[in-house]
């Protein structure tokens, strides 16, 4: 797609920018739940029954503006998981789009959260849909404009090309899935491949993709997800890809306590971002907010969730 | 999501009775390319600056219903890849959930080439959206109510009994990416894990996974997708997975023939369908049609080059 011109910086050096500035290594995951969202917000629309869609993406829209109007002085960076968009349809697509608009008029940093993968060809048009340039006859446009994507590499570093080409052009970054966060990830990613598992295999490939994306500070454009919730493998998992920024999901709802974080720093106090998405945005439903708060008070519950997770996660770096 | 009560046939059933009813093993993709769409549909719609992604996706979806015209009496199955329509932005994605009620409406079915795969949670909304129900308030909606879905299992199991559950409900069908058709698939699905290759391991346990999902006919609601162009792995697949139905990308554009594909049937002629994508939506531009229609007869070509396929494949079974 087009080589747009583009000044900014090193997306791995915005992502720094953006942690020391707000103090802050939190993502806060827009994993919009239309049943957990307040009545108060509910209530501003109307529902008929052919709109439902429309309906639940314009509260969910209105859910997350509020959301990040709160946590922005906060957090620096926040990733919707588009899944719970595509939930409602196209409708449901232009309330993420929206969000990433929203959220980026407010100096926050997007990562759309979305784990494509595929042949070459297609991986070229997600690229360009959800980090680059699409062109329609004379009109140029950026359908979806995050900052940087999650991808599987499950089909190989020629699906993954196109997303480093797009990234490069425009100042992007990627985030590859090298061990996931769910119960089930060792079934394929823990196989042992001679001497090596594969998600170290896949650490390893990261790495090397990585070389050619580092920025000023010394991390690189391509990160790697890597689950909080094995927290055993994570030192090995930091000195495979020294350079490369974890972004970190399974703090909070999924079980993983600051504890398990501390290895993926490194000795800097960088190359780590948390995301944490239900602990945060339904607060006011987990304890101990809950107890405290209740659902009138989201917003109190929300902003004390994410103060205390800023807290519990400068504990283990004075630096911070 | 939902249970809704579904008096459908098993999706293999409905597939082979597909197959069999229009002679035809062929899915065609729907994989939009502006670029190469006849100007005589792009001349129905003006474009303004603003709208641009709105134009190409009404372009999109005019030129996918004259297609879906088109092939209806000559296949049964069409797959639309959704990255495609993510290009347009959420126009886009409304042109992909209509182009699927267009084709079903002409009996058509529908493999919504997706690839999804992520954490259960999430996995379950993919589900819930592709092939499910989703419920707001007292509105049930199925966005996009694609008959079949593409998946990836790099993830592990816990990540597809999601996609599994929904399917199972809905009597829907799940395609899980096996071995790929790209020339890198190789880099991870090909390596040794103890005494056998990756794509081996997963081709077993789409095997087993599948077991619960037979039908009438023999054949599993779960199926594989095994690339064409790697057409000496396909005989070994086949034993592996014998009840499964294979979806095999690669033929035209990507280089594989009739030849390659033979090992991907069984000894009853079933257990396949074979894609075809460019080599027939822009048949106009592919030699030996380009020569013969050009532009202005597209219909033509793209007629041909499906009548064509139908026989190359039926030659290698007389039983078609």
């Amino acid at each position: 797609m087009a080589e747009v011109s583009n000044s900014r910086e090193n997306f791995a050096d915005q992502l720094i920018t953006t942690i020391l500035h707000k103090n802050s290594c939190i993502v806060v995951g827009l994993d919009p739940y239309f049943k957990f969202i307040p009545a108060t917000i509910k209530e501003k629309f109307s529902i008929s029954q052919k709109q439902g869609a429309e309906y639940a993406s314009r509260v969910i829209l209105e859910f997350n503006i509020q959301v990040i109007d709160l946590i922005a002085p906060l957090v620096g960076i926040v990733k919707p998981q588009i899944a719970f968009y595509e939930l409602y349809g196209s409708w449901g697509v232009w309330a993420y789009a929206e969000t990433i608009k929203y959220a980026k008029q407010k100096g926050l940093i997007v990562i759309g959260d979305i784990k494509r993968g595929d042949v070459p060809s297609t991986a070229e048009a997600y690229a360009a849909a959800h980090i680059g340039t699409v062109h329609i006859d004379h009109v140029v446009e950026t359908p979806f404009a995050a900052d940087a994507i999650t991808v599987n590499p499950f089909l190989g570093s020629d699906s993954l090309h196109p997303f480093f080409r797009t990234a490069k052009e425009q100042n992007k970054g990627i985030f590859i899935l090298v061990k996931t966060s769910n119960p089930a990830s060792g079934e394929f990613q823990d196989l042992i491949c001679g001497e090596k598992k594969l998600y170290e295999i896949i650490a390893e490939k990261t790495h090397a993709w990585g070389k050619d994306f580092i920025g000023k500070k010394g991390y690189s454009a391509i990160g790697a997800v890597v689950g909080a919730t094995f927290s055993h493998e994570i030192s090995a998992l930091r000195k495979i890809m020294p350079t490369a920024y974890f972004l970190v999901p399974g703090y909070g709802a999924q079980g993983a306590t600051a504890k398990d974080i501390e290895y993926c720093f490194n000795s800097d106090g960088l190359g780590a971002i948390i995301n944490a998405s239900r602990s945060i945005l339904y607060a006011y439903n987990v304890s101990p907010w809950k107890e405290k708060y209740g659902i009138s008070a989201w917003k109190e519950a929300t902003q004390k969730a994410v103060i205390t997770m800023n807290e519990e996660i400068r504990k283990i770096f004075k630096s911070y």
